[in-house]
């Protein structure tokens, strides 16, 4: 009698995942050179060597049993005014300790934030295209994903289609920007115009509406610009952040909510945060690793690889006639297939062994991702045979 | 409008961190060495050098990437295996990494052991006295928590008791063997009895009982004892550690779930562990402690303090009339209170500087919690307070 929700999860596996293993496995077969495997978003660049340092330090130096001590179930005390003072110093919002808390990366962050500010049948607004395991998030909260088409011209955000979507159920609005899967930057204009749009509906419907910022990829934007942040226009925003790819650590679970101090029960919601922990068994990140990274918080691996893997891969796709929108930041790009069957055109091209995810699990069709956190010369040996791929596609 | 269930459990806060603040506050102001704190399971012996040595040299040689990259949901591979050949290994029982699912700690555990069991609405059986925490843990699952009797003489489990809260919705029996708060360990006879009723029941029901076994304290057992294994005694056990404990890393969160082979459905409930975590937002412990925990995985912290301690104030204790369990393991002692009101007892000791918990949190009334996990000295110069205190009381 196991539960039969999970249960039938299990033959709904992920795409991406299974696309990766089929490359790992082809890897195998004809060798790891003759493979171009886009599918995963895991940072192919080194942590920052202070981080090692900083870890090698304090093992070497602190007392054991305040080291792994136990950490407060919303974070370690200075770690967190840490992060609050470094968040306040970049963007000008007066963060304090209390509206931060500790997370076991962003999947963690966005577990806690949907749960505080919605109720059970609660809708949760998302625009496509999306990271697919937001489903799996926020459909396991209780909450309801109501899906909001996508621009896909610009991947800014469809207003028509977000006024369609609106209504009074809705209590939260996801947002990912930098954006996993088409690598875009929401503009200053759309983030006011959204806030606007929010503020407007609020008003309207005569209860909070939050803003749950997913922001993984802040860090990693291309041609010298800055993302702008939403919690500077929207004071009812959550923003969720992993240092899973500014530091290249995604498997040492890290990342934060901060609770813009402006919102609507802003002094409860961190401590809530840690009522919700008790609940869903996450209790904290490591310890060690909160320390660690609190030595380094102004820091980011070196990110550059990423910008020039885009421009590499920019510039052939485009050449070769394909239609992309170029993005601003992350390591994915979203380029339009030819014709309009996202899935066969990923087919066709593993026949190249080039491994692309086609755009369906994004909610978005006819186009594909390239996950291009790789080695450049990786991207430059795939050139020749994505440009032999799709001259005679 | 943030969630209104959440808000609520705000205000129902934690009594023993309540008595743990006050008494670090107190410390403050007359001192730490005049203060005895007794409220908190905060192991006091350091973690082995063994394991310093693995993170120093992980982080010393490993290529960063690997070192830091994703782990997969279920825990990395060789993690989950070597954890398997282990327990074969002590157990007999023929567990592969298939059946190996590594938690954030005993929370993370019992988070991922719980839903995979339990469908909303079904009962969950806990027996008393038990470790608050479980309250929050199985409310949250959609489960609903069914409290068996407390035997108050030996804390082994009243059969007439769990014979009158058994019900057909009853789909998993939750048991905490060393016990926090009693100290007990379950006897071999206790689980031989426990296991023969639940195969009845599920016999007679026709459906799985599963057995979840709370086991952080398996390592910390005195008298040369071991204790009994419940998986060896049921198969459809699911034991769930934390090496919190055995080796001081409470704060790097860190357990697993073991499925035993022979239990229904055994192959997939591992995967289904992984479902529930995109849900839940858990992710898997740290890679890196993964990876440290996996070289020290068959030692322990040095324990024997625990023992000491409990000697010293089961001696006093019971020299000064107080009738006491005496403890087969952990690092707790539950004593019955002179007279019958826990509160009362516990406030009075307090006016000395002893900080106790007061039973009724673990679902027993008239006793109270020692938590020994201190310093044998601070316990030295505790009696001669505990006595006067219990002359007067």
């Amino acid at each position: 009698m196991i539960n039969q929700k999970y249960k039938k999860m299990l033959s709904s596996r992920s795409v991406i995942r299974e696309l990766s293993e089929y490359a790992t496995a082809r890897a195998a077969e004809i060798g790891r050179e003759n493979v171009f495997d886009f599918t995963l978003g895991n940072p192919s660049v080194p942590v920052p060597e202070d981080y090692t340092d900083a870890v090698m330090d304090l093992h070497r130096t602190q007392e054991p049993v305040a080291l792994h001590g136990y950490s407060p179930s919303l974070g370690i005390e200075y770690v967190r005014e840490s992060v609050a003072a470094s968040l306040k110093k970049r963007f000008g919002i007066p963060y304090e300790a209390k509206h931060i808390f500790m997370t076991s990366g962003a999947a963690g962050a966005l577990a806690h934030a949907i749960r505080a500010v919605t109720e059970p049948g609660d809708e949760v607004l998302v625009f496509a295209p999306y990271f697919s395991e937001y489903i799996p998030y926020i459909n396991d909260t209780g909450a309801v994903i109501h899906i909001v088409e996508a621009d896909t011209g610009h991947f800014q955000i469809r207003f028509d289609a977000l006024e369609a979507a609106m209504n009074e159920r809705v209590n939260a609005v996801l947002i990912n920007s930098p954006n996993n899967p088409s690598g875009v930057v929401y503009s200053e204009e759309t983030l006011k115009k959204l806030s606007d749009f929010l503020r407007e509906k609020e008003q309207e419907y005569g209860h909070d509406i939050f803003l749950i910022s997913d922001e993984p990829y802040r860090e990693i934007v291309f041609d010298g610009l800055s993302v702008p942040y939403p919690s500077r226009f929207y004071s009812n925003t959550l923003s969720c952040y992993s240092f899973s790819k500014s530091l290249s650590l995604p498997g040492e679970r890290i990342g934060y909510v901060a609770v813009n101090p402006e919102a609507t029960d802003a002094d409860i919601l961190a401590i809530m945060f840690g009522q919700i922990s008790r609940g869903i068994g996450h209790n904290c990140p490591a310890s060690s690793v909160q320390r660690a990274v609190e030595r380094v918080l102004d820091e980011t691996a070196d990110l550059s690889v990423y910008e020039t893997n885009r421009n590499l891969l920019y510039d052939c796709l485009t050449a070769a006639g394909l239609s992309v929108e170029k993005p601003g930041g992350t390591f994915y790009m979203f380029p339009k297939v030819i014709g309009d069957d996202a899935v066969l055109f990923c087919k066709k091209a593993m026949e190249h062994d080039l491994i692309f995810v086609p755009s369906d699990g994004f909610g978005v069709k006819g186009h594909f991702r390239i996950a291009y956190c790789v080695d450049t010369d990786m991207i430059r040996r795939a050139i020749p045979v994505i440009e032999e791929f799709l001259k005679n596609y």
